[in-house]
């Protein structure tokens, strides 16, 4: 990927709404009259529902102001087209905060990933419910905040990891492995997306130790999901999956040690994808233009 | 495959009991002692159950009587070791009964393996609740029998299913996308093992049309799982699975053609594997020495 | 897949040329103009060689005749665009030749899925150089052509192949595991595109017997990869591949029937790919609109 | 994995020599009779050379003294049954060197496993020919020796490197991407194995830059491949392998960032087994028990 010069600022909207003919031919040719030019165009229609979704990546006209043409798009797409569309510049680099338990695999692979330049967000800060990590986290130079959570004081400690989340100007809230459910509260009050990574194939032995449910059923391949979170518990919206073949011979532990490779990956692929702009939600499902 | 000559025949015995030192050696001291030569010996210790599990093929002396050896064997380890087992001379050939509905996709592939050499066993009829397949049943030269199904006549057409198998001499039913769910009296009157392919990654997406459930659920994996058949819906051992990744863009038909293709691969290995005896039920779980 | 009723026929095609600003607008808008509505539109920029192109599938407007639809699309990519496009209605079914040997797995595979409904063409013949599948050939139905290939008569062959081909209008000729080489003559001659599936990953074991050349090497992954063919063997633009994981245990016998999954599958897919009007080739690559 | 305490010390014997009948009686009953409890056994013969392999792991008896048995195995299996054997005691952790250039993706992601505990070994040092993960071995708290190799001084620095994996007591080498190719003197000097991660499917793509090269001949697949380093570059024993599909919309740098990942992967998974005593070299190739 070609580092963001200032005059190499690309848009990517992501566009959805009632389909109607005309609105790829729309789309393009209000770009084009501005002096943009396509880089990616990714559509999908949804026949059942009369739906169209859209991603559409252009670099506007070299003296244009990217985020005045970015202001201008999102207008026209509500006015014009009567679609709804989230606008971003690719010189964007969204705050992301990272929550872990004790497990660190995804707390490291996560942060490996930034630090190597996969990822379009710069961390923020790592909230945690145990200090295992802390240090780690202080190698990385990131702020870390240990907030134990009991059920006595959740919506207290809820309360200031909000405020955390507020100093730290996040964007993003990554759950790697963290072993707490989030309160509807939190997630009303949050203000952005979080991407959760449930250690089975979902809706395949959700909730607590998928491993063992997995083990306990005899299961010949695991798997991971990641998905954005909502009220309902693992039951939001799912971004990626992947799975392994297991046999007899793999004990619950074999299953969590093959699993942690799933779950790095498969987690990565969901933050890169959202930080990329490459996700639609609709309903509770996702389109994923990759 | 060698082709079964009778001096080259082998025997494959499936051993399961309490585990206790030396079995190992005692079962290939055994077979050595009688001029046996073992070709594969695969072993499992099931260390939180304290159980073990093993699948020997051997090569017995020359001028052994196979089946004398194999009946020594079974009497052998019931004695003196404790164990169940299970001896197959590899010159057997169990006849096959399929069940079948509409769908020809699993009904040809599987066939079309038996007549391509790859299954130890030989097909000999169809039994299947509509005609779709009858003239094809007819070009391979098979038995066809059309039993239709209502809730009505169920417990007596049951009973004709059971008379044919009885008639057939039927080791194994393979249920290649039968869409009937056989009764638990079924079960337990037909005296063999039951295969059947669920077109979807169970336990994700048990019941009726599972392709339905899952793209209502966006996954972006489906699967399919071959298991043994038990009174509890969809929820005998697991025998095999295998998976696909899907995206938004595929709609319902979509993944039923891509779930043909795993429906097709992932039965023919369930049915090969209990063909070649490398299948030990253990509980509601399977251990298959492949 | 929607059956092809003659109102609902659309029009696929497939651009390619160099890129410029304004070519996504300009081609939907030429389109909406004439009162076509765009079912799907995917395109690729190749920013290292500055090309660009696109496959577009667009309902036509009701009254209009869909052929002369796509002839003027032609016209216009060409004169206005400066762009190649080759442009096929859905209804089109080309006539298919299937090239075999004496193995018929990815035979029967095929035709099986032709006669299920999953390729948008017909099969017209079979041409093989020995007569193993002829019974089968004649059960599907299909006139079966079996000519003999010897080094002293392969001119002479070659040239009835053609003439076979020429009777039968085909315009996609498949080598099912036909285990002849075609000669650059018969390829320049034939006149419409052909696709063979080779028995490993390729590059990795191109020519011969690449199942023993995997298993002499040691692999831990076999493969098959479906290319469509050049006068240089096994060189073509790979159209699909796919792979299965082995170990020591597995022998040449056992590569070769984990092979034929694969064989069946990579090579359904590039032939289903084709005649969906999914694939550009450029150069020694294709670009594949899945 | 159990921590190993002294009382729960296994043994792992890996077997290799000419078949004959009785082996696995002969074992089992050597270890049966001093009072040993087999864990897993795992044997495989290769028919077409009459070569028997085996990975047998047991606990010997309680107050026997590990060391002493796994000599006196040894002994055994070298003068009673003709086979060369190595033994080695579950409490054993060979100590690891890993060679690495700039990349530090491999690098992470192995150190990480170590101090994970998913590796039965103990790192040792890092040997890189640049100074780019200086910083970061200094914060895993490993010693890095910065020796930079050139035409010139290759010899002399092989030399350095050879007294540094002297010093450290180094039992496996593991390059982690180290873009440098190790001289058959080095190899034949070092005294120990060394594992490669190759970032391609061997035998496709050896030599330099194959992802450039995979680009070029438009591949739908991308592989890595781990082995073990001989004289002839790229074409020692494969120990594991794995592969990711791609499409023509990946550039290099998408392979080289998709190919990291299972760079990673193929690496850890190989030198994992390697630690655990899985897998035989015989000729060119392995056999991996797992």
């Amino acid at each position: 990927m070609p580092s963001a010069q200032p005059s190499a600022v690309s848009l990517t909207a992501l566009l959805s709404g009632p389909d109607r003919p005309g609105l790829v031919a729309r789309v393009a040719t209000w770009i084009f009259e501005r002096g943009g030019n396509i880089l990616h165009a990714d559509q999908h229609n949804d026949e059942s529902e009369n739906a169209f979704f859209q991603r559409v990546e252009w670099r506007p006209a070299a003296k244009a102001d990217p985020a005045a043409e970015a202001a201008a798009f999102q207008d026209y797409a509500a006015k014009q087209l009567g679609m709804a569309a989230r606008v971003a510049l690719s010189s964007e680099r969204p705050r992301v905060a990272i929550f872990a338990s004790k497990a660190g695999h995804c707390f490291h692979d996560l942060i490996l990933r930034f630090r190597a330049g996969e990822m379009r967000g710069q961390l923020a800060c790592v909230i945690a419910n145990h200090d295992d990590l802390a240090a780690a986290a202080k190698t990385y130079g990131l702020p870390f905040y240990n907030i134990a959570i009991t059920p006595k004081n959740k919506a207290a400690a809820e309360k200031q990891q909000l405020k955390i989340l507020r100093e730290h100007g996040v964007g993003l809230v990554v759950l790697a492995r963290y072993m707490q459910i989030l309160s509807p509260e939190f997630l009303a009050a949050c203000g952005c997306p979080v991407i959760n990574i449930h250690h089975s194939f979902l809706p395949a032995f959700a909730g607590g130790k998928p491993y063992h449910q997995a083990y306990a059923r005899g299961v010949k391949i695991v798997g991971a999901t990641a998905h954005y979170v909502t009220p309902v518990l693992d039951e939001g919206p799912i971004i990626a999956q992947d799975v392994t073949h297991v046999s007899h011979r793999h004990n619950v532990e074999d299953l969590q040690r093959r699993g942690r490779d799933l779950e790095k990956v498969v987690l990565a692929a969901a933050v890169r994808w959202h930080l990329e702009n490459r996700i639609i939600v609709h309903g509770n499902k996702t389109m994923v233009f990759d």
